[in-house]
């Protein structure tokens, strides 16, 4: 399935990216790989990169229909997506509607608290570092992203939140938190910001709505057991387990 | 059901608003009635005022969560919901992100042509006028609405097609077009815009999103048949006919 000759451009902890077929292209393959605790923790998860190729594949796809455009092209195959070549901007900006995880922590609040609003964080992109958190004073005071760019980020970031809210909320999922990127395109001298990178239960904080039971990345985290099994309900909830094979686990590399 | 004895302020086509049990609040009763072509067709849709009531309540409770603030406090019985009383703005406010309806016919545009961005349109509440559409200027100029009022509208505008967008979606279901209206709420000498009236197939344009098929008021407007099996399967896709009484038909008055 994949073309040993083609180059690859970077290896990240759960894709890697390819050079694409046309310039301006790249081919984003989904790894079995999960990591956490800035790679601490390490596991294969077989069928993950297929699940999470096609949930982030659905998703991209009805924001791009909604107009927040992202560099989803197409699916190419179970787990490889062809994606519009972004110049990444280095941060992660995680949108919380509940209580959890990090800020659960460093806050002193306890998990499942619902937050009186949606709250936007930002984080760089730095693993020596471990992802600091930064505000919008760093990020324009060191030119990470321009104010109009964050901006656009912001207004880009509650869009996503709304839509995901009613997506997930539709089918019996909480979306809690997510975690998402953004990136640059050119056109001649101008530049404008697109959706980057995936979106799946390795971003989201996905708790189903009625029982709380956790159906994303923190099964992992935290050796809940039934990693695979949650991604998956979260695939059937969504209606695109017909797309998918069978076996997901197993043979899929 | 109804207390005969409490007081009637208003009474609509599809809906009566009595005097509530508290200041600040009212009683928001939805009737079997359905009009169209401004009360020209009228019929009597048996359950509908039962299922609207229902859905109505499921998508506010939503939009409140959210942080898209609305009169909605809680359903009261099958027919009835507590609201907040608010002064209503005499607009109502059209999303559409599919060409249908009066667009069509007006822009010559073919329904069901997809709309390269969603786009609101105000249209006053002055039956007599046939519902004319207006523009901001209009509206600022009359003082209908005030320039941070109608910034605020149509904050409010997106977050509910966002939301609405992704919650119809992931079950299926194309949220073409749809109509809200907006309440002035006071609190000492300042106010605020609040989402108001009702959101239900009586005011959206639901299309099935594999078959094309109308599960919204259009069946009644252009006699195609099983209307109150539409909104039933509105009402079930989104989870919540489980709640609703096994026959939502016949003596629910």
């Amino acid at each position: 399935m994949m073309n040993v000759k083609r180059k690859k451009l970077y290896e990240g902890k759960a894709k890697i990216l390819y050079e694409g077929p046309e310039p301006g292209t790249l081919i984003q393959y989904f790894k079995d790989d999960a990591t956490a605790f800035n790679g601490e923790k390490k596991a294969q998860l077989e069928g993950k990169g297929v699940i999470n190729n096609r949930i982030s594949e659905f998703v991209m796809a009805r924001l791009n229909g909604i107009g927040v455009t992202n560099h989803f092209i197409k699916r190419l195959n179970l787990r490889e997506q062809l994606i519009r070549e972004v110049e990444i901007i280095p941060l992660e900006v995680v949108c919380r509607n509940i209580v959890a995880g990090s800020m659960s922590q460093r806050l002193g609040i306890d998990e499942g608290t619902p937050l009186p609003r949606s709250i936007i964080e930002f984080y760089l992109k730095k693993d020596e570092l471990n992802d600091p958190m930064v505000t919008e004073e760093h990020i324009t005071a060191f030119n990470w992203a321009s104010t109009q760019e964050l901006d656009d980020i912001l207004a880009m970031t509650v869009r996503v939140n709304d839509y995901l809210s009613g997506m997930f909320g539709a089918v019996g999922i909480t979306l809690v938190d997510f975690k998402i990127e953004f990136g640059r395109i050119w056109e001649n001298d101008f530049s404008r910001v697109i959706l980057a990178d995936e979106i799946s239960p390795d971003s989201c904080r996905l708790w189903d709505s009625a029982t709380g039971e956790k159906l994303d990345k923190d099964r992992f985290r935290r050796d809940l057991g039934n990693v695979i099994e949650s991604y998956t309900e979260v695939a059937r909830r969504l209606g695109i387990m017909k797309d998918m094979p069978t076996v997901i686990q197993g043979g899929l590399h």
